[in-house]
Parts: structure tokens; C-alpha cells; sequence
């Protein structure tokens, strides 16, 4: 799968469409049809116990999705999830929480991305399970 | 469904297990099965467009839920969301969202919810769909 | 919503489109955005225990959201089914199963249902809950 | 992964659990946490235009999922389907479809599977993907 934005350019648009979590995140890996990103949890993404929050978790693949779409198709700003289903299968603690999404269909209106997140500290163990469907805007 | 937190119990435990974020909901009726909470959506919830995000989408499905379980089974803690699956249909704008709750199954082991998403200003638009399913801890 | 096809048209699509399932079925009610069909369950949709299968009760979800849509729609024979997140609460008994669907968004190229299934036997109890997602074939 | 069943014990688990739809499998390979299973898409299982139909797919995903948790587990036959979430992504012809599925947790009372169909002409296309909870019967 050809690449159309390689890590530097995706990070310049995670810098301008997504300033509140620009520094939660990190590109490790971009190679369509796969994207690699780690979520850094700090304080504000945390639950009782010291474990990550579910809406940290699907923000985390939902960007990691998001990014998986516009490698493969260049910069489509208008983009939108329109479905989510998630698994959390174990708890993480705090600290780096890695994702690694695979574009498995990208249409001409839809794209549809898999991917699992990984605690860092434990890479062979599944945290989540994630597949996220995208509308892809006409005529871009 | 007998009712074993109201919405000032429940309150009292968002404001101790959710510090990050207890002033981004309110309570706006506690019925079991039935939970209703606002999102008060600002500058952080939003999207390139103004529009709000869909981890803060999934962070007023999962409290609901969350919340919605708690009211019917009382101060269970440690219930953990297993998995969510979420339809975003249209784009909500910035200001309260609305979220309607509903407890189908409350097992021993497992609780099932399914709620709607609203825009306040268009309460006949839904924005977004879920249903979520929580694990709940034994010897509870 | 405008019905353009009603329970009529609908059971002629439904012999036409579906000859392997169609003593199967039942309509009960098409008012959009609501259809609600009745599954037979018989024999051949049976597991072990003498409950209805899972394949068979996402037969039923499937079908009453198709023909949610063609209500809504008219007839468009090739909406396919894109995405289907289904809850499996209570075993239900052999014997007939109701589904009441409701269409919560027909776009211009995806449409978006959701509906519950009961035991009619036992009409307060919700033996399954799905949600479906549509695509909707361009120029229909 | 150890492996509690074999293909020729899970195949005899089949042939008398699923008495209806046994002709209709066959296994490929059983490896936990993977089992390969195949669908003979016979016309039963067909819709118009000639494709496979979604409960089709459904069954094969589910059967599938269900005979990766008794590879690892033993004979546990009560373990039931509590949710599935599935994405069609190509319209797959008559002939054989193979489902790869892999348990991603197997805990005390929850088991999550995940797997992709391919159609068997066509290895690198992925025809759908699907996530499946199962619970697990206490004292198995």
C-alpha cells in the first residue's frame, strides 16, 4: 500500500486539528496499511487505582485509526468515525500505552481499521481490542 | 427497578472516582433502569469544525452506563467496562449534550446498558447510539 | 417518516429477495421508522438445550433492519449490510421471537438501526439487542 | 497456548452439537489460541446476486470463536455468545470461505476471540472481521 504522508507530515496534522492531546501522543511507526502510536498516560488519563480510563483507551485508537486513513489517503481533513467497538481486556497502569492499527478496507466511502493497544511494560499482553469504521468525505 | 443510589449518592461518588472530569457531567434524573447526564462540552471536547469529539462522546456513554449500573446494584466500585460499541451519526456542536441510559441486564456477572446521545438544542436529532457491557466484580 | 413501502410490498420483496428464509418471517408492524417482525423458530434454528441459535437471531435483526429501511426508502434492493454489534442477554425459547427495529438515521449513504428482540412469550424480557449499519447504493 | 481438544475432538463436539450445520464446516487447522475453520457456501447460504449471506457469515464467525475457547479450555459446552460485533467489508462469492480466529482472552468468566474471513479464490482479500465475547460457565 503506497504511502501519502509519511510520520513528519502526520504529526503536523495531529499538531493542528488535535491541539488539546498533541502532546498525549507519539508516532512509532507509519507504514501503510499500519500505524503504530504510543498514548503517554499521565494523571488526567488515569481511573481509580492507577489504571488508564476507557475514554483514553478509544481516544487513543480513534487517532491511531484516523492517522491509518490519512497515510494511505492523504491529508482528508473531514474524515469521521462513524463506529467503534471496543474490548478492554485487562487494566493498564499508567505510563506508555502502544497501538498498532491496520487499515483493512479503504473505499470510496467507507474505510474500516483493527488494531490492539499494548502495555508498553508488557507487550505480549492485550489490553484492547478495537475496529473503527470511517466515512470518507466525497470528492476528496 | 428499586432504586439503591439516588442522584445525590451517585454524585458524591463521581466527585470521588472521576475528580478529572466531575465537572463536566450533571445529573439530570436517576430513574432505574433509566440514567440521564449532561455533558457540558467546552474548549476541551471539541474538534477541528467546533464539534465535540467523539472520546468525549465515549466518555458520557461509559459514565452514564457506569452510573446507571451504581444506581440499580448500589456502590459497586470496581465494575469495569468490557466492551463499548458506539454509532456517531451526526456532529454535535459545542455546549450540553445529553445522554438517556438504559439498564437491560443486570446479571451476576454482567450488566448490559444502551443509551442515546442528544444535542440539547435539538433534542429530536440523535447524534450518537451505544451500548456498553460492564463486568461486574464477584462478592459484591 | 414518509412510509414508501408498506407490509405488503415488503412480504413480496421479502419472497422475492429471500426465497431460502421466507416461511421464516413475519410482519407484524411497518409504521417508520419502526418495522417489527416475528421469527418461527423451528427446528432448524435450534442449539443444543433447545434454544434459539445466535445465526438465527442475527437472521432476524438483519432482515427487520433491511426492510426498516426499504420502508423508509422504497425499493432498493442492494443496501448491504456494513456493520452489525449484537448483545445476547437471555437463551429464548423455541417458538416465535419478535423484533421491533427502529431506523435512527437514513443518510445519504449509510443508514444506521437499532432494535431489540423479545420472547414473545414473555414480551418484558429482552432477549437480544443489536445494532446495524447499512450502505446505501449511490444514485438508488 | 496448551491445546485441551484437538481438530478430531472438537470435530466430534460438532457433529453432536451442532447437528443441524455440521456438513456445512470443516476444520483447516487447530493451533490455540488459533483455530482455522472453512464454510461450504452452499445456495442455503446465499443471497441475491449470489453472495453469502450475513447470518452465513455470522454462523461461521461464531462456530469458529466458540471451538477456539473449547481448543483451549476442554469441553466446556454451556459457554455461551454475549457478544459479537462484526464489519462486512467485500461481498464474497459462492464456494468456500475460510475464518481465521484467535482467542485473545481466556479469563474466569469472560472469553474474547477475534478473526477475519477471507474468501478461499481470493487469500489476500479480507471478505469480514469479527470480535466475539463468550461467557463462561462457573465450575467448568
Amino acid at each position: 500500500m503506497e504511502m501519502k504522508m509519511d510520520a513528519v507530515a502526520l504529526q503536523t496534522f495531529l499538531e493542528r486539528d488535535f491541539p488539546q492531546v498533541v502532546g498525549d501522543f507519539e508516532f512509532v511507526e507509519v507504514a501503510p496499511p499500519f500505524v503504530t502510536m504510543v498514548l503517554l498516560a499521565s494523571n488526567k488519563h488515569l481511573r481509580p487505582g492507577g489504571t488508564v480510563s476507557g475514554p483514553s483507551m478509544f481516544g487513543l485508537v480513534d487517532v491511531c485509526a484516523y492517522f491509518c486513513i490519512l497515510a494511505a489517503l492523504g491529508p482528508v481533513a473531514l474524515a469521521v468515525t462513524t463506529n467503534c467497538s471496543i474490548d478492554f481486556m485487562r487494566k493498564p497502569a499508567a505510563g506508555r500505552l502502544l497501538c498498532r492499527m491496520e487499515l483493512l478496507k479503504l473505499g470510496r466511502t467507507l474505510a474500516v481499521c483493527e488494531g490492539r493497544i499494548f502495555g508498553e511494560t508488557a507487550a505480549d499482553k492485550i489490553v484492547a481490542r478495537a475496529s473503527l469504521t470511517y466515512s470518507i468525505p466525497p470528492n476528496h
